[in-house]
C-alpha cells in the first residue's frame, strides 16, 4: 500500500470486555467504512487499566485467548486490522505483562509486545515487565513495531525499532491529563529523530479517580502533527504516505550515528 | 550556585578573528553587566563555520593555543566563563576537529569536546570527527556538557550527558533556517527525556550563500522554552534554576530506564 489509513480509537475504558467488545464492534464498522486498514486502540483496550493486580490477574489470557479470538473475529467480520492492548498470562505465573497485540484483517495474530518500561506503582502493582525489545513485524508491506504508553518516552525503544527499519511505531497508552508533554513535545521529537510515523491512540474519560487525556496523535516522519483528538472520545483518522516517508527518509541523521561512543546507553 | 545566568551570543560570523574577539569582549562586558555568570557562543564562533578546508586548516591550533589564550584573558577581565567553539588541529596532521571549549572566568581551560557527529559535506570537508563520548565536567557547582550543532540532533549523546549526571547542555551550533525543528521539537525532547536543562547558541545572519536560523533556544528540565532568541543578532540571557531541576527530576525517569534491552544501540 502507498497509503496507509489508520483510525485511532480514543475512547473511555468500558465497564466490562462484553461492553468493549461491542464498543470495539462498532468501532470496527466505523473505522472500516471510513476507509481505515488498520484500527489502534488505547493500552489494555478491553479490559480497562487501573484494574488492580487481582483484576488483571482474573482477566489475564494467553496470546491466543478468548479476547484475541473475539478481537480476531471481529477483524475478520470488518475485514480491519486491530492493535489492541490485554493482559497477557505469565507463563511462570507471575504478575501478566501489559500486551498489545496486532490482529490482521485476516484474524491472523501476527505481533505480539509486552510493555518493556512499567509506569510507577500502577504498572508494578498489576505487571511484569516484558523481557524483549520490541520487534518490527512485516504488515501489509508496512514495517511495523508496537509500544506501549510509557516506552515511547524513552528515547531507546523507538530508536530500537526504527534501526530495524520500522515504517510506523504504534502506541497504545494510557497518559493521564496532567501528561500532556508526551503528546506535545515527545512524540514529535520521535518521529522526526527517527523519521518514522507514530500513532499513539489515548484513552479518554475518567477510570476511578484517574483522568486520561486523550489527545491522540499521529505524527509524521519529519515531526509533523498529521492528527490529533481533542479530549473526549473520538474516531481519528489519518493517511500515512509512503512517499512522504521516503522523502523524509532523504534527509534521515540514522547512518550519521556513532554506535561506538554509544556503549554506555546499555550499559 | 542555586541559580546559574546564562548568556548565549546570538551572532552572524565576524569577517575575521581579530573583528570576532573585538565583538566577544564587548559581548562578555554585556553579558557580565548583566549578571550572566557563562557567556556560550556559536558553533566555530570566532573563525567562521564555512571557511573551507584551507581555511579551517590555516586557522586550526591546539587547545591551548593563542584563540584559547585570548579567549581566557577576556574571561579573566570580565569574570565570566566563556563557551566558544573553534578548529582544533589534529595531533596527527589529519583535518581538525569541530571543537568546543569552556574557559571558566579564571581563565582556566576546564572542558574540550570534539564533535562527535559530523554533518553533511560541509563538516566532513573541513573537519575529523572527535572519538570520545561527551564527557560532563564540573564548573562552579553545576555538572556541565558540550555539544556541537548536530549532535544534539541524535538523542544518545544528551544520553550519554545525562547518564553522566548533566545539570545542563550547552550547545554551540550553526543552524541553518531551513532546519527550525531542531529547535522547535528536538530541543525541548532532549530536555525533558533527560531531565536537563539544554542551551543552544545558534548563529544568525548569512556566511557566503548559507542563511543560519537563529532562535537560540534555553529549555527547562521539563521541555519549555524558557528563552528563545528571533532571527538577528541578540545576547539571550536565562536563569536555570536549581530547585526547578531538583523538582523536574523527582519525576525523572531515567531509572525506569531497561539498558540491558538497548544493546542493538551500540552496535
Amino acid at each position: 500500500m502507498d497509503t496507509l489509513k489508520l483510525a485511532l480509537w480514543q475512547c473511555p475504558y468500558a465497564p466490562g470486555t462484553a461492553e468493549a467488545l461491542a464498543r470495539l464492534d462498532a468501532t470496527a464498522a466505523r473505522a472500516r467504512a471510513q476507509g481505515a486498514a488498520l484500527l489502534v486502540g488505547p493500552e489494555m483496550s478491553l479490559t480497562g487499566y487501573q484494574i488492580g493486580a487481582a483484576g488483571v490477574a482474573a482477566l489475564a489470557e494467553p496470546a491466543d485467548g478468548p479476547l484475541a479470538q473475539a478481537v480476531a473475529a471481529l477483524a475478520r467480520r470488518h475485514g480491519i486490522a486491530i492493535v489492541y492492548g490485554y493482559p497477557e498470562r505469565h507463563a511462570e505465573g507471575r504478575k501478566p505483562y501489559n500486551a498489545t497485540q496486532c490482529i490482521a484483517a485476516d484474524g491472523q495474530r501476527v505481533a505480539n509486545y509486552r510493555k518493556t518500561h512499567l509506569f510507577g506503582d500502577i504498572d508494578r502493582a498489576q505487571f511484569s515487565p516484558g523481557d524483549a525489545a520490541p520487534a518490527v513485524f512485516a504488515w501489509n508491506g508496512w514495517q511495523l513495531g508496537l509500544l506501549v504508553c510509557y516506552d515511547i518516552e524513552f528515547p531507546e525503544p523507538a530508536r530500537g525499532l526504527a534501526l530495524q527499519g520500522a515504517d510506523a511505531i504504534l502506541v497504545p497508552t494510557a497518559n493521564m491529563i496532567a501528561f500532556d508533554e508526551v503528546q506535545r513535545v515527545l512524540l514529535p521529537a520521535r518521529a522526526l529523530e527517527n523519521r518514522v510515523f507514530v500513532a499513539y491512540a489515548n484513552a479518554c474519560g475518567q477510570e476511578g479517580h484517574t483522568t486520561y487525556g486523550g489527545l491522540s496523535t499521529v505524527c509524521g516522519a519529519m515531526g509533523a502533527v498529521l492528527a490529533q483528538g481533542g479530549r473526549d472520545e473520538e474516531l481519528l483518522l489519518a493517511s500515512l504516505s509512503r512517499s512522504d516517508l521516503l522523502t523524509a527518509r532523504q534527509s534521515s541523521q540514522v547512518n550519521d550515528r556513532r554506535p561506538n561512543l554509544y556503549g554506555p546507553l546499555s550499559c
